[in-house]
Parts: structure tokens; sequence; C-alpha cells
């Protein structure tokens, strides 16, 4: 009975998905839906991402969080238009859902837009199961968070695109085996990128900023 | 329609939680439920905790996780029996449920416990949602996650009646302001204890261990 309905609301979801995918797709637009744990490090690393990139790629930011605007105070310094999605307005919800980007969207001029960058619920489990309409699916694993969690949470890192290996900075403090947490992210899905990078000394970046930069170009040629 | 179905949900959940609740009342077993996101260090506060404890007090050790045995396989070395659940089985579930919780229960000789600790899915928000039948929540907190997550995952700071402040070992490496994360707590839910501590160097861990042990006492006279 409770999987029918759940199933009912991810078919609902997937509908609206769709339809988000389809005025991507006409507008150009390239779309990341960012994912992670709380605290891994999502809008540290969105705000390095948005300095290297702005204003040579035009980007826009919808930022999820159950509570609190931080994330979209910090984000919108960056020039760049920002929209915040608090969930406790739809029940306290864990992960964003196509209908609320849907609704999002109407803040955006969309025609000037090259990136939509969505940032969603810190949650490593339940916003991997809600298509937003998103080209690709980024995780942020922090290297704080130990080497296990790619098996511990193996939904996550099988519908995503690329990984980033966040505070890579930290390493020098942590009894981390660097090499477990790539084996680990490669037993689940084999042959995705990983960016090892640190957002407090943005090591690493230019290869995850040219990754990008490529996804975009590749979108645009896609439109046309 | 959808929030209808939700409240079942919780309250069939909370009949169980109910039944769980009088079944360790009658045995005298104080129960607590661990939460936090993923990798704030769970398993390794629990390792401690258990090596502080056993064989003085009698305990047991309920684990969940969507994937993988590797938490319960390093909490038996601990000489506490342990169950691990993988809510893979129940759909992936991102939390543990007081129905979860009661088939756990005849692993355990309930006459020989005094504490019972479940170490829930790794998830910030879900599980604060779900009565299992415990006696007090505890959230943990990794320094490594930022100040802010109180504020921002408010209903997992507001149902719970401790949070341990982890991994404070990483203090000098990090641009963390223990005050301000202590203050958002406190925002949250004024009064609620809060325990400085390092799993790894074992530093704040003598209050945490008397505050359980404190309550394992006051469980016991309640029985009587």
């Amino acid at each position: 009975m409770e999987v029918k309905i759940i199933r009912k609301v991810l078919d609902v979801n997937d509908a609206i998905a769709h339809k988000n995918r389809n005025l991507f797709k006409e507008k150009g637009i390239f779309v990341i839906n960012v994912m992670s744990s709380p605290g891994s490090g999502k809008t540290s690393i969105l705000e390095k991402t948005l300095s290297h990139l702005v204003p040579e790629v035009s980007c826009a930011v919808i930022v999820g969080d159950i509570s609190t605007t931080n994330d979209a105070d910090r984000l919108a310094k960056q020039n760049a238009p920002v929209v915040q999605i608090n969930t406790d307005g739809f029940g306290g919800d864990c992960h964003l859902t196509a209908h609320v980007i849907e609704s999002a969207l109407s803040s955006f001029d969309l025609d000037k837009i090259d990136l939509l960058i969505v940032e969603n619920v810190g949650n490593l489990v339940c916003p991997a199961e809600f298509d937003i309409g998103e080209d690709k699916r980024v995780v942020i694993l922090s290297v704080a968070e130990g080497e296990d969690k790619p098996v511990k949470y193996p939904l996550m890192f099988r519908v995503c695109d690329a990984a980033l290996l966040n505070k890579i900075d930290l390493l020098p403090y942590l009894d981390y085996d660097k090499n477990a947490a790539l084996e680990n992210i490669s037993k689940i899905h084999p042959d995705m990128p990983v960016f090892e990078v640190s957002a407090k000394t943005q090591e690493g970046f230019s290869k995850w900023i040219e990754w990008l930069k490529e996804c975009i170009r590749e979108k645009k040629k896609q439109g046309k």
C-alpha cells in the first residue's frame, strides 16, 4: 500500500521533471543537481565555482534548505541570481522535487542563463530518488566523512555523474585512506569522474571547472 | 492527500513505538537513539562508548544502514551483541522505524541488557520524525560540518535530548567558530546538554559516559 503511493508520488515527480528537462533543452541551459550530506561543503564549493565562472558564464542558482537563507545569502555575493527554497513550507521535505524547481524558475530570465546550479537539501539518501530535470548529478563527499560512504549510500553514487572529494586540505590531519575512498566510489560507479578539491585552498578546481565548461558547451551545441 | 498518508504511516509507527517503550520499561532497559549526518562519527563514538561501559554495564546495539555491515562488524569487537539492519530490504529507507526495532529485539536476551544503543541511518532529517520507543535521542555533530547545521536542520536538534560535538581534535585545522555552533544549538534547544568530544583522542568522554550512566541508573529506579 505504502509502496504504491510512493510510486505514485515519484511518477508525478517524473512527469514534471520531464517538463523541466524539455524547457532547459529549449533554452540551452545546462543544469546540475548538487547533492551531499550536511556539511560536506556544497555552498563553499559553489561559491568558488561561481567565482571562476561569472561573468564569462551566465549562472543562476536554486538553493534548497529546510530552514534559513544562510546559503542563498552567501551565494548571492557571487553576482548570480539566487533563489532560496525552504522546504519547511513543504512539510520539512528532505529533498527537492521537480515541482519545487518548476516553481522557482519563474524568478529567472531563462533566456539569459547558461548554467543553472541546484544545491539540494543536505542529505545523502532521499534527494537521489527525485529527478528534477537536471542534465548531470554531482555528489560531494568530504574527506572528514570517512572512506566508506559510497558503499553505505550506494544509490547516491550510482545515480550521480561526477563526484567531488572535498576538504583535501584536511588530509594531513586525518587517518584517511584516500585510495580506499576512490575504490569505494569505483565499486559503485566505475569510471565516474572524481575531482579531488579543497574549497578552502581552491586546489583541484581547474579540472572541475573545465569539466563544467565542457558540459555547458555540449549542451549549447545540442540545442542548435 | 499525500500529507494524510504520511500521517497514517506515522500513527502506525507511534503505536509500535509505544509498545516498544512499554517493553523497555518492563525490562528496565535504557534506550538511546543516536542520529547524525553520514560521517559525523556515530560508529567511532559508539566504539569508544562501549569500551568505557562494557562489562560494567551490559550493552546491546542495533545498527541501521542502507547497505553494508561495516558498522556492525566494527562494533561487534566491543563485546556487546550487535544486530545490523540494512534498510535496502525495506526500500532503502532513510531512517529506522519502530517496527524495524521491534523485529530486531528478538535477537537479544532482553533480561540481560541495561543499555540498548540504536545507531540510526546517517541522515540529519528523516530519522528525527520517527519515534522508535527510545528514552533519549542523541545527535552527533562533527566540527568539520560547520557551525550552522542546528539552525538549518532544526527538527533534529529540537527532538534530541543531548548533543555530542565530535572531532574537536580537528579544531586547530579548521576555521570553526565553536561558540557560534553552541549558540546555534542553544537557539533551537535551550539548555540541552552538549558534550564536546573527540572519538579519536577520547577527549571529553568522561562527562558523556557519566551522563549515560546516570540515565541508566534513573531508568532502573523507575522500573522498580
